[in-house]
């Protein structure tokens, strides 16, 4: 009905989150009315993210660099780590400002259901960097669900066979059961974290 | 906290209608970790639909050509003309099929408090339009709102002067009060326009 270009574009934004069939063309027909101030900068700014970012090899983080500015950032604590889910868990801890150590991202939670295992999670990695010293502390933020409570235990009993020292804690519960941490404001994340005891 | 190249596509995308920004964020995700399905090929579908879709001369449609595909299209009934707040709304008579006239996109409606006059409307070349002859009929498919009833009234007045051989129509009641076009099903749409009545 519309041009191909408009079919195609509408389509592809109906494949974002949160964005139905209705939601789509409505977003397609505002881009096209403010084609200056917003299709042309997100085109641009699509194209550069595409092009400029990536993943962090040391911690899983999205950014423009790699090593992240997370790793790289000398005034942040290198002895205490946080395991979160996805990046989206890391941007929420850093929106509360509660957490001034480092990031390890999973990228998922174990399923037995999906095929998830320990290699597809990079757990082998995580062990890794934690046998090779230097931190004293690593903190369990996953999702309180059970596949995310499922994945903090094997991640403990993995790390005290293979780093006895390093104390293993998980956020305090204060979390509601099966919300995810990108849905938390961020007092419950700051609350979470201050009361955050050992697994 | 994040890259400025992630920050920008938050922002920007954030500006789309129905997009907090904490969905922004999730969208924005979720293109970065689809980077060749769906991140590159959304670029590329907004720098070309910025490029090649403007609005029909004729009727405010939008269109990668102008005049637009459905005012050239010679199998379309030249002597109907839907009258029609926005492109979307053209969208929506389109999907509900019941239509084979041609259209005029206002891209408004009258008002008085947004200092939204015929001018803006466009009003002046739609009597134009009709004046030019070969219009038998001009069906109002205005949203059923006050400004949307105050502007079909508006432009009857007008064509009943300045084309007093042309029927005017408005869509039958069967609109939800209150309700847009492009929220309807097509049933109701279709209905609508068969119980169609002189204003
Ligand atoms: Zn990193
Ligand atoms: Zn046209």
């Amino acid at each position: 009905m519309a041009a191909p270009e408009i079919d195609k574009l509408v389509t592809l934004l109906g494949k974002l989150p949160g964005l139905g069939p209705r939601s789509a063309r409505r977003a397609a027909l505002d881009l096209l009315k403010r084609r200056e101030t917003l299709l042309l900068p997100l085109a641009d700014a699509m194209a550069r993210a595409a092009a400029e970012v990536r993943r962090c090899s040391i911690c899983g983080n999205l950014d423009a660099r790699d090593p992240c500015g997370v790793c790289t950032d000398e005034r942040r604590d290198p002895s205490v780590l946080c395991v979160v889910e996805q990046v989206a868990d890391l941007w929420a801890m850093e929106r509360a400002g509660a957490f001034r150590g480092r990031y390890h991202v999973l990228g998922g939670t174990l399923s037995a259901l999906d095929g998830v295992g320990p290699d597809e999670l990079g757990i082998p990695r995580l062990a890794a960097r934690i046998a090779d010293g230097g931190i004293t502390e690593v903190v369990m933020a996953l999702p309180a669900t059970v596949d995310g409570q499922t994945t903090a235990h094997y991640i403990a009993d993995r790390l005290a066979d293979a780093a006895p020292d390093t104390g293993i804690t998980r956020l305090a519960h204060g979390m509601p059961v099966g919300g995810a941490l990108d849905y938390m404001d961020d007092g419950t994340i700051q609350a979470a974290l201050k009361a955050r005891r050992p697994v």
